[in-house]
C-alpha cells in the first residue's frame, strides 16, 4: 500500500540510454514499454516520478523480477535508507531532503533505486530538480559518466542527493548566524520559537543522515559484485561527504543547544537590569516619601512644623538620603 | 510463581492448524488436548491467553518438554525481551505495549513464544486484539503465511507486535505536537505535568525497545537452524522497523527534553514581561507620589504653598517627570 | 589489613555439607576445623561472617592454598566485584546492597567467594539474612540445589544477592513516585534534598552494578572449567536479571534528573504567580495613591478643592483607573 | 573548481632538494619546471602556496600522474583531513588552524600533501610561517631530517601543523582563565558573548581535530609501503600529541560549558542580592508610610491628633516597627 | 628541551641494589657512576630526582642506549601516560598527582621509567615522598619485592603512584561532603566558587587517569617479554584499582554536576521566599495606604470627614482589608 500523499497526477517515466558514443532520451507512455529497455545497448536509466500508482511499481517489478518485499519498500515512503543485495540486483533506499519553498519547512522524500549490471531504475515521490545537473552531464557527455557502467550512474545519483544536503546545511547556517547575535542583544520571545524549530530540523536531519551513512559504509566496505573496483573510490568519496555533513550537523546541534542556554541567560541578564531600575527608584523614593508622610500628619502638637527652618531642614535631610543612596548604588556598581 | 495480576478468568486456549490447502480453528476445553496437536498436519499455532494459571503452563511444558527455567520465565511477567535456543525449540519473550483506553497510560504486556519446527505456542497475559489481523490472514489464506512453516508464523507474530509500536508512536506524536505550541504561547503549569508524563512514557518505551532490538539482531544474525533462509529477509525487515522506531523515539526524547527548556525559558520570558509592567508603573508613580507628599507636609512656613502658580508649576514638574520616564523606557525598549 | 569497621564480635563459621541424600549443618568453634571439610562427602559450603579477624582468613587461606592477593582482596572491603580464575579455584567478589533500617541509607557490603570443585567458601562482613531462604532450601532439599555441585551453589549465592537488588529497586521506586507529585504541586525546599539524596543513591547503586554485570558476563561467556555446562543457563539468567536492574536503574536516573528540572520549573512557575499578585496590586494602587496624594497637597490655590463635585469626580477617576487596570490584566490573562 | 577566496596573487612554488650532504633551495618561475625535479638527486620538497590557480594544480597533477579525484580534493578547501593510498603515492589532507591576527577569529586552512618515494608536494592556500622552523632545520642540516627520506619529511610537515595546535590551545587557555574569575565576580552580559564565542571556537577545533586523529591512526597502524619502519615511532608520537590536544580540548569544553552554568547561577545570585535590598527597603518603609498616612487623614474627629503625646507615641511605634523589621531580617540572614 | 620549572637545585641520583640476600643503597655524586650499575648483582633501581638538568638525562641515555625520542619524552613534562616497548627495554610515563600543601591546588608531576631486565631507572621532577614506603620495604626486605625481578619493582612503583590517587580521592570527598549540606541550606555565592574549582579538579584528574588506564591495559594484556607471568596478576590488580578510581571519579563528577543544579535551585527557592515577603508586605499595605491617602485629600466637601464614626469606620475597613489579605495568603500557602 502506498503510504504517502499523491503529489503528482500520474507517474512520469523517463528513460536515458547511453554509452560512450550513443545517447537517447525519451519519455515512456506506459510502463510496459520498459520491457524493451531490458536488452538495449549501453547503460539504461529509468526514472519514475510518482510512486503512488502502485500498478506502475508492480509492472516494473514483474518485468525485472523484483522481490515482493522490495516492491513494498518502494511504495511505503517511511523506510530507512538502506542497501540490500539480491541475486541479480542491488536495492537502495535514500532520503532526499528539500525545503518547502514557501514555509522553509524541511521535508524528506524517498528515492529508491534498483541497480542491475546494465540498468538503473530510480523511483521518486515527485518530480524534482535535484537530478537536473546529472541529466545535463549525461546529455552532453560531460565528465566520465558516459564512459562508465550502471554502478557509476548509481553513484552519481547518490552523489547528487548527498550534495543537496550541503545546500540544506548552508541554509541552516544562514538561519543560525543571525540568531546568535539576536539571542545576546535582544532576548525576544520569538527567538525561542526560531531556536526550537531549528533544533527540530536538526533532529530531523540527523534521523535521515545516520542510516544514510550506514548504508554508504556497507556499499563501499562490502565488495559487492555489482560495484566495480574503479567505482569504489567514488563511493568512499561520497561517504566522506556524508561524514562531513554529520560532523557539521553535530557542531550545529551543539551551537543551537548552546543558543538556548545563551537565550535563557540573556533573559536573566535583562531581568537583572529591570530589577535594578526598579530597586534603585523604589529604594530612593520610598524612604523619602515616608519622611514627607511624617510631616503630613495632622497632630496638633508637632513642634518641627512651626520651626522656621523646619521645611528647608527636611528638604536637606531628603537630599542627604538621596545622595547617600546614590553612593550606595555606586558602590554596588548598579549605576 | 506468577508475578502479575489476574486479568482473565481462566486461560483460553485457541488452536490454529493449517497448511497451504487445509485450515482448522478451534478452542480447547482443557490443556491436555494440546497433546493431539503434537503430531497433527501442517503448522499448529496454540495461543494461550491468561498465564496466571500456572498449572496450564506446567501441563503445556510437560507435553512439549520445556525446560523449567523457560516455564518460570513465561509466568514471571517482568522478563526482558530475549530469545533463547534450546535443543528442539526456540524460546522468545516479547513486550507488547498498549494504552489503557481510559487513562492513556502506557502499559507493557509480556508475550512468550515457543517455536518448534511445526508448532508455535504463544502465551499472553490477557486476550488482545493485536493478533486479530494475523488470524484473519490465516483464516482467509491471504498473504503467504499459509505457504510457510512455523518460523514464518513466529515472524508474523513478532511483526504484529512491532507494528503495534508504530501506533503507539503516532499517539505519542499527537501528544507532542500540541505541547510544542502551548509551551511557547502559554507557559501554564499544567504543561509541566504533560511534559513530565510524556518523558516518563518515552523512558518506559525505550526500556522495552532496546532489548527487543537486541533479540531481533540475535534472531537474524545467528543462523538458527529453526529459522529457514527464506524467512531471514523478513526478520531483517522487522529488525529494520525496530531500529526505525528507536530512532523516532530518540528524536522524540530530544524534542521533549527540549520542550522542558523551552517551557522554562518561556516562563522566564513571561516573568520578564510581568516585571516590566511592575517596574514601569512603580518607577513612574513612586517619584510623583513623593513630590505630592512633599507638598502635603504641614510646615507653617512653606513659601511655595502660597505662590499663586505653585500648584500648576508642581503639576507641570510631575508631567515632565512622567514624560521623561516614558522616554527612558522607550529607549530601553520596554514600551 | 582489614579496611572496614568491626561489625561483629568474632567470626562465625557455619558449615553446610550435603548431597542429594545427605545433609549436615554445624557451626565451627575454630577455623582449624575447616580442615576436615576438605575431604568430606558431597558439596560443602563454609560461610564465614566477620572478616575483620584477619587470622581467620589467613588460616582458611593456608588450609585451602589461597593466593596472597586473594587474601588481601577478601579483607579489604572496597574491592570492585570481579571474578578471577586460579589453578584450582575461582575467586569472586560481589557487593551486597542493604538499607540501614533506621536511616534508610544505602550501604554496600562485600561478599567474597572461593569456589573449588566441591567446596564453596563465602566471606561476609556481618551476619545477614540474605542467604536465609537459600539455607532453608538446602535444609529441606527444595529445588535442585541438593542435586547439583558447588558451581550451582555459587550460582545460588549470586542469585540471592542479585535478587536482593530488586528489593532495593522497589524501595527506590517507592521514594520516587511520591516525589513526582510533590515536585509539581508543592515546590518545597525539602523536595530538593530528597531528590539530591535519591540521585546520590542511584549513582551509588550504579557504581556497584556495572562491575557486577561485567563479572557475570565473564562468568558465563568464558567457558570456565569449574562451571558445568548445565549451570551456564542459570548464570545467563542471573546476568539477564542484572541487565534488567541496570536498565531500571538508568530509567530511574533519567526520571530523577528530570525531577530536578521539573522542580526548578515549578519554582519558577510559583515565582511567576507571586510576581503576578504583587504586580496586580502595586500597579492598581500606586497610581491611585498618587492621585490621592495630589489632592492632599496644601497649596493655597487649588481650584479643584473648592469645587462641589471635586471629591466625587476624583473618586470616579480612581474607579475608572481601577477598572481600566482590571481590563488590562484580563487581556494579559493575569486574572 | 576552487572553492576558497583568492588569498595570494599568484601561486608561489618553492623547491627544496637535499640529501645528507647536498642542499639546494630555489623558487620556480613556472609550474612546468617541476618536471626537472622528478629525477633529481635526494629528497625533493615542492611547496606550492596558493591553490586558487587551478591550472597550476592541473599541471602538477599531469606531471606526477595524480588521480582526478585528488586534484579536485586539493582545490576544494572544505575537505576533511584524510589519507588515501594510491599506487605510486600517498595523498593526505590536513587542516592548519590559525588566528586572524586582528580579530582573533579561528580559521582553518587546508594543506594537502602528495608523498612519493622521493618527492613531497605540499599545497597551501596562502603563504604561512608554520613551516619556517622546518625549512630552517633543512637548510642548516639540524636534526635528522636530512638523513631520512620523503616519509620523514612528510612526518615533519604533519608535526609542524600539529605543534601549531598547541599554540592555539595556549591562546584558548589564556581566554578561559580570566573568564573564570570574571564569571563569578562580575556577571556582566559581555561575559556571555565571550563564553559563547569560546564555545564556538572549541566546537570548530574539535571538528578539525577528530578527522586529523583518524587520519594519523590510519597512517601509523596500516603498514603503508611508503612509510619506512623507522618513521613509524615518529608517526605514533605525533598521533599521541593529537590525542593529547583532543583531551585538553575536551576538558576545555567541559570547563566552558560549566562557565555558562556558573554565569547563570552568578546572575541569579546577583538578582537575589538586588531583591534583598528592594525587599528590605520596601518592607521597612511601606508599613511606616501607611502609619504616617493614617495620621495624615483629615477626619474632624480623630482623638489621637489632639493628645499631647500623640506625635511622639506614633514616632515611637514607627521606631518599634523599624527595629522589629531589622530583627526579622537579621534572623532571615538578609543583613 | 626541558619544559617544566626548575624545582630542585641539582639532580639527585639514588641507587638501590638488591637481591634476596643482598642490599646496598647509595647516592651518586655524578651521573657517570651509573655505568657501574650496568653489570652489578641483583636488581638495580636508579632514581633520578630533577630532570631539568638535561645533561643528566643525556648521559644516562648514552650509558643505557636509550632512543632519542624517549630522551625527549622524559624531559618534556606534558606527556600523556603511556608505555612503549623497545628492543631491550620498556619505557613508561606516569602522572603522579599531588596537592600543593598550602593552596590545596591539584598538580601533576611526571614520572618516567625505563625498565630493562635487571635495571629500573625512574625520573621525577622533584624529590617526593610517594616512594618512601616502597624504599622502606626494600630496605627491610618486607614483602616479596626483594625476591622478584625488575618487572615487579616497576609494578611497585606504579602501585605506589596509583595508591596515592586514593588519597587524593579521599581529600576530594572531604571537599564534596560539606558542600552538599551547604548548597541546600545556605545558597552563598562562595559555594559557587567551591563547586567550580572542584569540577575543575575532577576534569583535571580524569585527564590524567584515562591514559593511565589505557597504559595499564596495554601493560597487562600484551604479553610483553620483559614482564614475567607471575607479575601479571599484580598488574591486573593495579589496573583494577585504576578502574575503581575512575568509577569513583565519575560518580563524583555526577554528584558535583548535580550540586550546581541544586545550588541554582536553592537560590531560586531563596528568591521565592524573598519575593513572598515583599509581596505580602506590599500587597497588604499598598491598598491600606491608598485608603489613608483618600482621606488625606483636602477637598472642602468630603462628607465622610465630618461623620462622627468616619475615622473608626475607615480603621475598621482597613482591618477588614488586612484580615482579608491574610486569609488570601493563607489559602495560597504563603504564610
Amino acid at each position: 500500500m502506498y503510504t504517502g500523499d499523491r503529489p503528482v497526477e500520474s507517474a512520469k517515466i523517463t528513460v536515458f540510454q547511453y554509452d560512450e558514443t550513443y545517447f537517447k532520451e525519451r519519455q515512456l507512455g506506459s510502463v510496459e514499454e520498459c520491457k524493451e529497455c531490458k536488452d538495449s545497448r549501453g547503460v539504461v536509466w529509468i526514472n519514475i516520478d510518482g510512486i503512488h500508482d502502485i500498478s506502475v511499481v508492480e509492472t516494473v517489478a514483474k518485468i525485472f523480477g523484483i522481490h515482493p518485499l522490495v516492491q513494498e519498500d518502494i511504495v511505503s515512503i517511511h523506510q530507512r535508507p538502506k542497501v540490500e543485495e539480491y541475486d541479480s540486483y542491488l536495492f537502495a533506499i535514500l532520503k532526499m531532503l528539500y525545503q518547502e519553498p514557501k514555509t522553509r519547512v524541511l521535508q524528506a522524500e524517498q528515492v529508491s533505486m534498483i541497480v542491475t549490471p546494465k540498468i538503473v531504475i530510480s523511483f521518486q515521490e515527485r518530480e524534482g530538480d535535484v537530478f537536473a545537473p546529472l541529466r545535463e552531464r549525461i546529455r552532453n557527455g560531460k565528465g566520465i559518466v558516459r564512459q562508465r557502467g550502471s554502478d557509476y550512474l548509481a553513484y552519481c545519483i547518490i552523489d547528487a542527493i548527498v550534495d543537496y544536503y550541503f545546500l540544506i546545511m548552508e541554509d541552516l547556517e544562514d538561519r543560525i548566524l543571525p540568531l546568535e547575535k539576536q539571542v545576546i542583544d535582544d532576548p525576544d520571545p520569538h527567538v525561542l520559537q526560531s531556536i526550537h524549530s531549528l533544533k527540530y530540523d536538526l533532529v530531523f536531519m540527523r534521523r535521515s543522515l545516520w542510516p544514510l551513512r550506514e548504508m554508504l559504509v556497507r556499499l563501499y566496505r562490502e565488495q559487492l559484485p555489482l560495484v566495480q573496483p574503479d567505482t569504489q573510490p567514488f563511493l568512499r568519496d561520497v561517504h566522506d561527504h556524508t561524514i562531513q555533513i554529520i560532523e557539521i550537523l553535530e557542531s550545529f546541534q551543539e551551537i543551537v543547544s548552546g543558543l538556548m542556554d545563551v537565550h535563557l541567560t540573556s533573559i536573566s541578564n535583562r531581568m537583572n537590569s529591570i530589577m535594578k531600575v526598579l530597586t534603585i527608584i523604589a529604594t530612593i523614593f520610598i524612604p523619602l516619601t515616608f519622611i514627607a508622610g511624617v510631616y503630613g500628619m495632622n497632630f496638633q502638637i508637632m513642634p518641627e512644623l512651626s520651626w522656621p527652618w523646619g521645611y528647608p531642614a527636611v528638604l536637606g535631610v531628603m537630599a542627604l538620603v538621596f545622595i547617600g543612596m546614590l553612593i550606595f548604588f555606586k558602590r554596588k556598581k548598579w549605576l
